[in-house]
Parts: C-alpha cells; structure tokens; sequence
C-alpha cells in the first residue's frame, strides 16, 4: 500500500489532501509578491502584477489568468479591511505525486494572505545595522521565485550578529542587493544602486527610489559597489515594499556617517511619500 | 481582520491549518532525502540518514533527532509493504507567520512517502537521452534542501526536446551534475566524474559506483567534464539513487559510441548489482 507519514502520523497516499503535495514544498516550484497599501489604497498594483506575470513567463507557467488575481487581491484586501495591510500571495505548479516534470495539466495552487503591517516609524528615524553574507542564491534572481533558503540563511546570520539585513555579496566581490530589499549607497550627490541583471530582482520600490532621487537632483549611477566603497559612503539605505526607505547606519560594524539617518535619505523618504498619498 | 485565500476561499488568518503556513512552501527551508529498497531492504540507509544530518547541519536546524527519523522510516515501510520501495522525506523549519528569520522554538514539519518504484529494465536496457541546460543551481548544491526549481526548469526543458534528464553546466563550462543524478563519463579505461564541492551534491549511489569500478579495475579520476568532451566520451552514464546506474547514449543529439549502453556501463551495473542483495 503506497503510503505518506505526516509528523507520526501514516495515512493512505490517496487519503492524502492535495496541499502536501504542493510542488511549492517539493521543488519551490512557484512564484510570489508582495503588496502594500497606504491607507487603504493598494500600492503601485499594477506594476507588481505585471512583475508576477514576468515571473510566470520566467518560470514557463503558462494559464495563470492575471485579471482573476487581480480580483482576487482587491477581494481579499475588501475583506480584510485592513488600511495599512501587507498582502503576500503565490501560485505553486499545482499538487502532484513527486516528479520533477510535473504531469501535464495540473491545477496551480493560490495561496494568499493580508496581515496588518507593523509600524516601521522607530525603525526608520534610528535606522538599522547591515552585515554582509556570501550570496548564495541561484541564477534568475530576477524571477521572483520560492526559492529563497539562500536569503532565508542570510537573514539569520545577520540576525545572529544583532543586524536587521543581510547585504549579498556574490563570487566576484559586488555587493547584488538585500536577503529581501534592495542596497543603495550615496557617495557626494550620487545615489548608486547595482544595475539590473538576471542576479537582480527588479523591485518595484527601487525604480520609485530613483524617480524620487531625480527629484531632489540627485545623480543616480547603476554600478555595483564592493563592501569597501559601501563602508565608505556618506549614507546607505534599503529599499523594500513593505517599508519603503529605511536607514542604514551601520554597516559590518562600522558606523556610516555620524551613524544616524543621513539627510539625503531623509529628503528621499519625504519624496517616496508623496508617492503614496 | 487578518486573513487567507486559498484558491478563492477567503479563512481567517488564525482559523488556517499550519500546512498552508509551512516554510517549506514560503521558502524551501528545510531538506529532504530519498531512498530505496531492493527487495524488501532499504539499501544504504545509514549514510543517506547521514547526509541528512550533513543537510541539517548546513541550514542550521537543530534539535532533529535522527533516531526519530530512522523510526520513522522503519515504521512506514514495514506499514507500506513494498518490497521494491521509493522512500522520500523531507524536514522543514516548520509553519509560523511568513518571516525570513522565523520564530524561535519552531516545531519542524516531517512527511514522507513511501511509493512504488516503477521498473527501468528497459530504461537500462535501451539507455537514455541527456540535453544540457546552464546551472542555475544555489551555490549550496552540497546540500540536499527544497530548492530545487532550477532542476525542475533544467529537467522540463529536456523533456522538450524528447531527453531523459538534463545536464547541467556551471558558469565555466563545466559539468557539475544532473537535475537529479550523478553524471559520468568513460574514457579508454577511466571513470571520470565531477569531484565534491559545495555545488555538488555527495551523492551516495556516486560512492557505489566509484566501488564498482575500483572492482572492475576501472581508473577512477574526480574532474569535471566540459560538454565537448563528454559528447566524445566512449560511454556515458548517470547515476541516482532510484534507478542506480542508467546507460546514456544520446548526449545534445550526438550518439554515444554505438548508441547503445557501453560494455564497462554494463558490467558496472552488474557490480552495483551485487551489493544490492
């Protein structure tokens, strides 16, 4: 008798609920977003759902109905009715028996959640401690993907040495971007961020950290930077949906500037806000 | 109020069953094994229980106990019956809200299979096809963990093209493995096989093999392949633990030797054979 073991438990294999076959827990075999909104209206919506589509194409899931997401966030966010909510949703391939091709014809799985989002004030007037970590994530970050025992590794090694962010440094000495945000550096006028690559996520809060850098004239230069000129710069900041802007003041232990918000930064959390109003 | 949807039912946040909730599907963070019985044994048990603790260790999960774990496996295979079995299992951080680092005191989530091995007589009889794909593998390959949508890309991508498995080259040009096999060449009398780094999984079929060879008076050299010389190679094979050694005759469209199984693949399975009884 084909049978599965659930904690102590055994059960017959065709007793078994679909959600522990999910190929999101066999293979990571799906992708995912995260939403925010502002005081009860959804940010830069669509600009992540086209992202999410991206990330389908990346990984060749094809029927997935993005009108039907769509309304499906708008639902769920109705109903929680929540104004600063976080929303975090994915598809998987679907459940089935364990086969990395997968049968043809699955059902993919849609799981998605809308939670309060924590109030980030304090975190964003003192700012947070960075430390770096080896980046051991796969090669099509740019696919948004489930994937994520690298950043999840990373995390909780700067978490361990009392820091709030991994900053990934890959092979060659470059720093590619955040566990989960992405890294900025302002050396004089100029705002430096690494250049989109398939090692980059494209983030949706990056491209309106740079609109709002244009803003307040600052010249914005996509290079990669190397932990050293990180160390050096006269202010560091991630950039990430769920919080937007955030301070980064220390850095591998070595305190940026006075090791308090930089002004550059604190004019660019103004201009992110009237992003969101 | 917090919620969830799965598929299009919307639950409250705290009435979800803690599965929809597993790291394992957020971010593939646990490991995994697979094992197999050859009539009514489970062959190599021991060192398979030992990689998972080698896994365990490199993602930091501590408090598993590994006795629970082997009484476990005993239990659903004799409960199975299955003489000629497919035993997997994996181990995740556990379920709690979706937070890179997790909660601390997580209790980890177990499940197991066991299922029918479907015969390969004709597979080794025939041999296969194999096509290369670049590796977008983590930089952690030692580890046997739940990320594993690059193999799932890899192997769907040969399933295109009409292939058996893909084999997957690193940035260098180089070999490393299969989606989910050990890759093996045959030149003249030498068996050569990508050696272990951290972006090769320790496979333990690739350790019986390297025995079967050694028995047969084979020369046994650990260097990587590029995809040029494995297409001249005299014979190719991979190597995994439910179908052990698998003769491969078509690598990139190009026929191996005479594109049939070669005569040291063949008496390599008849080696590996004896210490399966």
């Amino acid at each position: 008798m084909q049978i599965a073991m659930i904690q102590d438990q055994i059960v017959s294999l065709d007793k078994l609920e679909p959600v522990y076959l999910d190929r999101g827990v066999f293979f990571g075999d799906g992708v995912y977003e995260v939403l925010r909104s502002y005081n009860g209206k959804i940010f830069a919506f669509e600009e992540h759902l086209q992202r999410f589509a991206n990330s389908l194409a990346g990984i060749r899931m094809t029927g997935v109905d993005i009108d039907q997401i769509r309304s499906r966030v708008l639902r769920a966010f109705d109903t929680a009715g929540i104004a600063n909510a976080k929303i975090y949703f994915h598809i998987t391939r679907g459940s089935g028996p364990r086969d990395h091709i997968g049968e043809a014809g699955l059902k993919p799985n849609f799981f998605l959640t809308v939670t309060d989002l924590p109030d980030d004030t304090q975190m964003k007037a003192k700012g947070i401690a960075v430390s770096t970590h080896p980046d051991w994530r796969w090669k099509r970050c740019d696919i948004k993907s489930l994937n994520l025992l690298a950043n999840v590794l990373a995390r909780r090694d700067a978490a361990q040495k009392g820091c709030d962010e991994a900053i990934l440094v890959d092979e060659h000495g470059l720093i590619t971007e955040g566990s989960s945000s992405t890294f900025f550096a302002i050396l004089g006028q100029t705002l430096q961020t690494a250049p989109l690559t398939a090692n980059i996520l494209p983030s949706i809060t990056r491209q309106f950290v740079i609109k709002a850098a244009e803003n307040i004239e600052l010249k914005v230069v996509e290079k990669s930077l190397t932990p050293q000129q990180a160390s050096r710069a006269d202010e560091l900041f991630i950039a990430v949906t769920t919080k937007d802007i955030v301070p980064t003041v220390k850095f591998d232990g070595k305190s940026i500037g006075d090791g308090t918000p930089g002004k550059y930064t604190k004019s660019l959390i103004q201009e992110f806000r009237k992003f969101t109003v």
